[in-house]
């Protein structure tokens, strides 16, 4: 499988379960509605799992641009393909929101709530504050890329047997430092679905907070460069 | 152990846990009533758990035709085999529901209600829509499946270190995937406990909803189709 | 280290951790209190990861008088050793509990509840019906060796590595069919901590229960049967 | 890596994630606002996980006095190395604590409760008496010890492979013995957060309770070698 197709598959597939368990604890009559966030943080690490697992031989399994760019700085991936592989994760993300929004269709005609509706697709912060929100996302994200750096051994090609490891990092992210803004940690996590909820015909959505979108892409990505610089520091 | 004893063994285990888990959640005074999603969906995960490191090493423990289905469409496994795993493991559903029952006996004469005492057995829609539960229980499934077929190597025979990888699947598919339909993905699980809640001589059990009984039968099979295209397309 | 004496801190571990998380969800002002299911379950699948990984090299790491006895029926282990097995065992458990005791002491002290303190130490039915409470304990019992057979591979000694499948067979048996009766599935697990019950200086500590306490030995033992006899009959 | 370098660092991993769950569950307006004790000790169970995982083949991933003493006790690490680990520890984790504070600025603005602001940084006894809590921060340090001295291989150096057994360990931990007093269970997991605390220009903070800083740092160390003891002694 040629590795821009993997990372759109994984990404899709990391999407349609990410946005989909949130879509099962906030949409009205879900079986899951209001079950916390330890299904939230258990559902996105078993997203990134079965979606690093899947796809790790064929692409690395990056899927997330901050992940690309990460490795790009830290000399463990071309330049050359960071842009297509941005491409097809957030393609991917897309995607992977519609799947999403089939599955759960039903639930999103009798929800009223329209943050549920975004926040089901996008991040939204807890607390509305762009500096302090772009530390969060910069930090967090720093935290997660380094220590990616650290567990992917340098002899292999990020395979299946380290989605445990990272599906646990994941977890970790989020159930630690995920509370103030939801913990995109990943560009092509927000702006993907953010797209798919700006032009899905979802009924009463309300805004899709563009206003919002550069924050899970730039911290995220100054989150990368803080990571790669450390950890090339540290050799 | 013949393959088809297995399947018979694999999945009555299977659904013993998983049907137990429902009713340990759902029964009045059990130790676990009201514990919720979190508990749900790590007891199906971990009965799929169990059930394939179990089996796996004598019949591949599909437990499941959708799976035997969808490996027969790409090749895996032989049509010929098919009809009996699916007798099988349909029997092995029935089986499991009977011993979940004789466990849980005390707690079903001390609940009212009817559909609780149905939800443990099979699956109940969350908003009824024949349409869109077929889409969600398809979607899901496809995906499931198709993640199965990504993940079981070329070359082994889906031995017991594939068990764990697979029921984190299941952990995925319940936490983001289950709140609609409650995550049939498998016409055994939901047809053969609906056999057992129709015969068992359960007090006051109220309808067994036959009514409802194909949607988690085709939209698996659908599911199996569309993952073992998607999966040939990609080779 | 000696076997026999293995068992009995392998047993010690796996009831102070047991006994400890029932400890943190049922006692006044402990940080865990109703913490629920989830907690209880993850709580004793994880005691049986750390006693099971600790001393399996050693003695094998049964930590249960019906693990020796179905392995003895299965012509696995000697019967020899059964009753020193035993002994250990359920010298372990009046151990493991009076650790758990030194470490909840405050908060025994600030709990009314006479039967949430026996809880802790002992299980309780939630419904009381000795008959029921049996079949409930021989069936989960019977499925819980049957699977431990299958699991433990015919070639080793059941060593560390089997540690993870059978923590997590013990969390499918806690979410799935611990319900009715809290899930002794282990004669010491329950008489251990009985005699501790009965024997320490616990400020209004209520009675210790011994009418019931048969059910807990006699249900895992015949379960012990059922399951040895169907593995020999299937081999 | 230089190993001292490695604690370090791998302390202010485990803190930057321990301080940060418990942030999310206590702080106002986090999204993980009072999602329980199951988020806790996952929590630190993962923040375990991914900081011996990361710097294991560095420093053998001790991130804790109590570890270091433990196996210089019984001859596994240099007692040169000792106070130079130990003054890295804290180091660690003051530094993890002020990763936390980053992410989470906005939530301790909006959070009244000063109680609550110190339990994110450092350990609060349920029920203050120091004698019984001394007890407990014993007890459970020197069964967490023994443990880990028993899981540790004879031959290896500590590495990533243990990191999955130790996490489980200190979920076990967590789960079922730190109900009392929050499980310290090391010295540098709450002097360091402490200091932060103390220095840290966190609005309206309260005390940072010094009177009670010296349990957590005794507790373990008089834990470290009741283990330290007793696994020699069995040798």
């Amino acid at each position: 499988m040629h590795p821009y197709l993997a990372e759109f598959i994984g990404t899709a597939i990391l999407i349609a379960f990410g946005n989909g368990v949130v879509a099962n604890v906030l949409l009205n009559k879900s079986k899951g509605q209001n079950s916390g966030w330890i299904v939230i943080s258990f559902g996105w690490s078993m997203a990134v799992f079965v979606g690093v697992y899947a796809v790790s031989k064929y692409s690395g399994a990056h899927l997330n641009p901050a992940v690309s760019i990460c490795l790009a700085l830290t000399g463990k991936f071309s330049w050359a393909d960071v842009p297509y592989y941005i491409l097809a994760q957030v393609a991917g993300g897309f995607s992977g929101s519609v799947l999403m929004w089939l599955t759960y269709r039903n639930h999103f005609d009798v929800t009223e709530d329209t943050t549920a509706k975004l926040a089901i697709f996008s991040t939204i912060p807890a607390i509305r504050n762009p500096v302090f929100n772009l530390v969060t996302e910069t930090v967090a994200t720093a935290i997660f890329l380094f220590l990616v750096l650290m567990i992917i051994s340098p002899s292999d090609n990020h395979g299946a047997l380290e989605a445990l490891p990272v599906a646990f990092l994941v977890l970790a992210v989020g159930l630690s430092l995920g509370g103030p803004t939801g913990y995109a940690i990943n560009p092509a996590r927000d702006l993907g679905p953010r797209i798919a909820h700006t032009v899905l015909p979802i009924g009463k959505k309300g805004s899709s907070d563009w206003a919002y979108a550069w924050v899970p892409i730039v911290g995220p990505i100054l989150g990368a460069i803080i990571a790669a610089l450390t950890f090339n520091a540290l050799q």
